[in-house]
């Protein structure tokens, strides 16, 4: 490890060498400088200076250094509850802004909450439920002020997924319900653990292409889904992949369509979508694709109630329960076969939501430049959740398309949470029984129209274009759920990330250095094809810690660039290579497979008659090439502080050469 | 990925910025050369470059290369069978020296094999058809020229403890000795598998320290086992951990324990440490511990046979099966239940043992200054297992204690393992009978001298010394075999090393640069205490590829250094930072997040009136750059090729200032 961060050190030497001191005429000219050892530093501080940068990154205790123990108190309060620190500097202009933001995405959420509930193959008051609890907990702990917390599509489909797996969400209601909750609790305890012992960078291992892909493949799924509501089929399957999805939608054209509910269906998406189109096109038009769907479900609810066309095969949302959530403390399962199956899709639903409400609440904190803790953030979430199942909701988290509107409806605080959460629980008290004529068709209106924005186009472009590995994390996953399931996409996602990870500690860059013409730099000479190399020296840049996972590759393709090198030479009949340079300064730590390499390096080359040169090992190298005797096995005079020295010392005429 | 080999790129600009030429006034001194923007590779050739780095970055078809038609089948097969290369320049000479090595090693083996088949639960004569036949296979396919072939005392145990979890190897010894020839079959095709799909470098991802620990934890296991034959102890635990076997040693003090066996066992084990010893201190007595244990062997069963000592409870071997080995093509498990035990037990065992082998061949090979094919040498070992399977063999692998002993005897080619081989065939046919009452306390004294050489101390010491991460891991490792088993043990150490790589990747180091006193140099103020900050600006230089592990990480990292540095100025009195330098020499790649951080670090500095500033983006990242805009974001004007260059545009006064 060897990240040591305290000021104490010195390195012992750093005297200037004399070497051909005599050509150097101008003040202004470079010297050589040798590479100090530097001192062994203190295990315990290096220790606790690894723990530092590992677990808490983002310094979190700065502000409670040199306070008073009862300033320590109430931070230590207002880290748990922010609402107690921005909460004082609240005013009437805030509350406006806040108002209007929360009055939006309470007509945004409660059409949606009724069409994710059925994703999840819950009843739609749950939706409604989960729109109610977490975000008023949330308002109290988190610290975005953007986002808008409630139940999502991806989450949504994720866990009706992984749920209908185990229990049977019809024959088995009220058991399929209480799994819902165990997942949802420890969906909740997940989070909550991952900020408390501050293993928040954890989401950071799903890339970001990754994301792009899971969620448009994801959306791709939803959408699909609804067709069942959108053509009004009964007999629809249970398997999320396009193509079952697709022989499903087919296999019942002639029987199965139902003309009434497409029209309703696919009159009221037209509107949707130009609403949208509107909303984009003119951003003083944003309250128009959010306030869209509750228009929608309020004329095709008034249309279906006066026409009776649930009489002719449209089928509408029947019955909604009355009244606030309910306990659901005594339905968690605690114990007995379904508490593991509980925890594990917990877990996974859990992280899922994790990482949206994440990425979310970044995107947000960077436009408006406010700082977001993840791991706070994590415990709030976590919160909230835990919360949540115990009052009949199930895993709420922060909603893409409900924060863009929150923050274009000009929210200040998360007040507007509170105030979203109270038209929810108004919603609940009295009006929804009024949804009982609600065509299921509109509900897969709104919810094909919402996830089409989870379609980013330009971002896969961009992926593509910068980097063609990350375009194929993020086509596996999107591919991965379209043709195999949510749970497959994921794994596709997360096994792709880690693979790049892998393949990049396994197989570091390396590059030949030559002189840059007029200066002292040496660079690639791919890069910059103007530099050359200086004669009987090869100068080899190893672009990578040299750890287990590598030392042997690296070892074997600094020997084959000598060979290729040599080899070239031949044929040219040119000198032979005398010095090998290996410029150190990408490599910025080494461990003992590491030293092992160098150290059959060095025998490899002392066979062939080659000289092996270091040039500006950092901290961490120079102290353990002497804790391994490495540096006194090759010479204290092999190692300098930059390439040209190095040059300079192995063929002294060279370096003036221009 | 970006990868790229090919030798056509050209930079756009490489002229001479104009800036500060005034003061130039010395042909060897610095000018400015701008970052070019390395024209897009083709893709194609970039994916080929990265494919033969990964799976061919050691060039296996250098040798096939402008070779006529017949000329390349010829090395093929050569390649399969490197018998048929290195037997055509076989002479007497060559052969002495492996005559008399294959002689040692098999007087070395016999023994051994017959303890080794007694930890992985096999009748005796199994450890010696594993030392006939596979050995015969690697002669004509492997590489190595050192390696000693034949069952191991790790891998026995490993395979012993996994079998037995699954079949009691006394109650059902068949079906015992079935599975077991499956596990090995499947080994052999793992083995086969990763050397032919050149996946060979997975076996890197056990850091030597990992191996290190596992080993000496093993040794400790194996030779804690042999207590029960030792002792004499009839009623001995089936765990491996030390409380266990502990318990059940004390457990036995009063009515378990046999005082002839305890006399045999430990004057017998004096004698073989002694030989050990003396073999250690004079190299010229390398043979005194190879024929150890068979004059142990012999001695004792001759004293056991004239005493009859067998009578009074000492225990013996009592049995061996005469004859070479019988097929057991007919006794694998393709079907039914144990075949996926069998497949992953098989894998298991299989990846452990070539782990093993390829770090004996490897340390020999650098020993001699000769290269070993790793994927080569997996199939050679992969087929001898598969074969081995089919022949009554249990896994064979390299033995660390008898390839030092065939080195030490002078062996030159795989030769002496046929001579092994041969002699091992020599005593199946004539004198198994002869072991009849050879003391198991002799195979327990000759098994615990053999294991202690696994415990490398001076490893550890040096481990220690080096990486402190290392250690753990190692004693991990170790202390996982000891205390839990075998499997946990090898988990710990995969656990810890794969820990080890995803740390690294999160959470990079950086470093604030400072100027060389009387140099145009930039190094870490830290590690070099005497270079200078310049007053308004700050450098920064990360220390890893910025990749999505990391990517927000190195983002707040670099913000945490401006907002500390700032606070020390404002406490000082000092002028404001004004430019932020990036040194990005060791970033050597960047991937979608590592841009998308980029762009919120430069949004965060612009709302902080600091000018970001990028020094020396290596061509990946340069390519990535302007693909992604971001180039023309922060304008190319802020882009140097050195830091130095970089200081010199920030503030042309400080340049000079010595």
């Amino acid at each position: 490890m060897g990240r040591s961060n305290d000021g104490e050190l010195e390195t012992k030497e750093v005297d200037i060498a004399s070497v051909s001191s005599s050509r150097r005429h101008a003040a202004n000219e470079p010297c050589v400088h040798k590479v100090g050892v530097p001192p062994k530093p203190n295990l315990l501080k290096e220790f606790t200076a690894t723990v530092k940068e590992t677990f808490f990154s983002d310094d979190p205790l700065r502000p409670f250094k040199d306070q008073p123990r009862s300033r320590k108190f109430i931070l230590g309060i207002q880290a748990i509850f922010p609402i107690l620190d921005w909460g004082r500097d609240y005013n009437l202009s805030k509350f406006k802004g806040d108002l209007i933001a929360g009055l939006t995405i309470a007509s945004l959420c409660i059409p949606q909450d009724i069409g994710y509930a059925k994703l999840a193959n819950l009843d739609p008051q749950y939706g409604l439920y989960s729109s109610f609890v977490p975000p008023l907990i949330y308002a109290f702990m988190g610290s975005s002020r953007d986002i808008a917390i409630g139940p999502v599509a991806v989450v949504s489909l994720l866990l009706g997924t992984l749920l209908q797996n185990e229990i049977d969400p019809v024959k088995n209601k009220f058991e399929y319900r209480r799994l819902a909750f165990t997942a949802t609790f420890f969906a909740g305890v997940t989070q909550f653990a991952l900020g408390f012992l501050r293993l928040g960078f954890l989401v950071d291992f799903l890339s970001h292409a990754a994301i792009v892909g899971f969620m448009g493949g994801a959306a791709v799924t939803i959408a699909l889904q609804q067709l069942k509501g959108l053509l009004g089929i009964r007999n629809f399957t249970k398997k999320t992949d396009i193509v079952s999805v697709m022989r499903s939608v087919f296999g019942s054209v002639h029987h199965g369509w139902n003309w009434q509910t497409i029209l309703i269906g696919v009159v009221f998406l037209a509107f949707l979508i130009f609403a949208k189109y509107l909303g984009k096109r003119n951003k003083k038009f944003f309250w128009v694709p959010a306030i869209g769907p509750l228009i929608s479900v309020i004329l095709s609810t008034f249309f279906v109630y006066i026409t009776r066309a649930d009489k002719d095969g449209v089928q509408i949302v029947k019955h909604i329960d009355k009244g606030i959530n309910p306990s659901s403390v005594q339905q968690i399962y605690f114990s007995g076969e379904y508490l593991t199956t509980g925890i594990r899709i917990g877990a996974v639903a859990g992280m899922v939501a994790l990482t949206e409400a994440i990425a979310i609440g970044r995107t947000f904190a960077a436009m408006k430049d406010y700082q977001l803790d993840g791991n706070k953030e994590m415990v709030a979430l976590g919160t909230m959740n835990i919360v949540g199942s115990m009052t009949s909701c199930y895993v709420a988290t922060g909603s893409f398309s409900r924060s863009a509107v929150n923050y274009m409806a000009g929210c200040k605080t998360a007040v507007s949470n509170i105030v979203m959460s109270g038209v929810v629980c108004l919603t609940l008290f009295l009006i929804t029984p009024l949804f009982k004529y609600t065509p299921n068709a509109i509900l897969a209106s709104i919810i094909i129209s919402a996830v089409l924005g989870l379609i980013d186009y330009e971002a896969v472009v961009l992926i593509w274009k910068i980097d063609k590995f990350d375009f194929v994390a993020c086509m596996g996953a999107f591919f991965g759920v379209v043709f195999a399931s949510v749970e497959m996409g994921l794994l596709i996602a997360i096994s792709i990330s880690f693979a790049k990870i892998l393949l990049q500690v396994t197989r570091p860059r390396t590059a030949v250095l030559g002189k840059l013409p007029r200066t002292r730099v040496y660079r690639n000479i791919e890069q910059y094809p103007d530099a050359t190399k200086v004669p009987g020296v090869l100068i080899v840049r190893v672009d990578s810690a040299i750890y287990f996972s590598n030392s042997n590759y690296v070892k074997d393709r600094i020997l084959r660039w000598l060979t290729d090198e040599e080899e070239q030479l031949k044929a040219n009949g040119l000198p032979e290579i005398q010095f090998l340079i290996v410029e150190m300064s990408p490599v910025i730590d080494i461990d003992t497979s590491g030293i092992h390499a160098l150290e059959d390096l060095y025998k490899s080359l002392q066979k062939r008659d080659v000289h092996l040169v270091l040039a500006n090992p950092g901290q961490a190298v120079m102290d353990k090439l002497h804790a391994s005797k490495f540096a006194d096995h090759i010479g204290h005079d092999k190692i300098f502080l930059t390439v040209a020295d190095a040059v300079l010392s192995c063929s002294p005429k060279t370096v003036d050469e221009v």
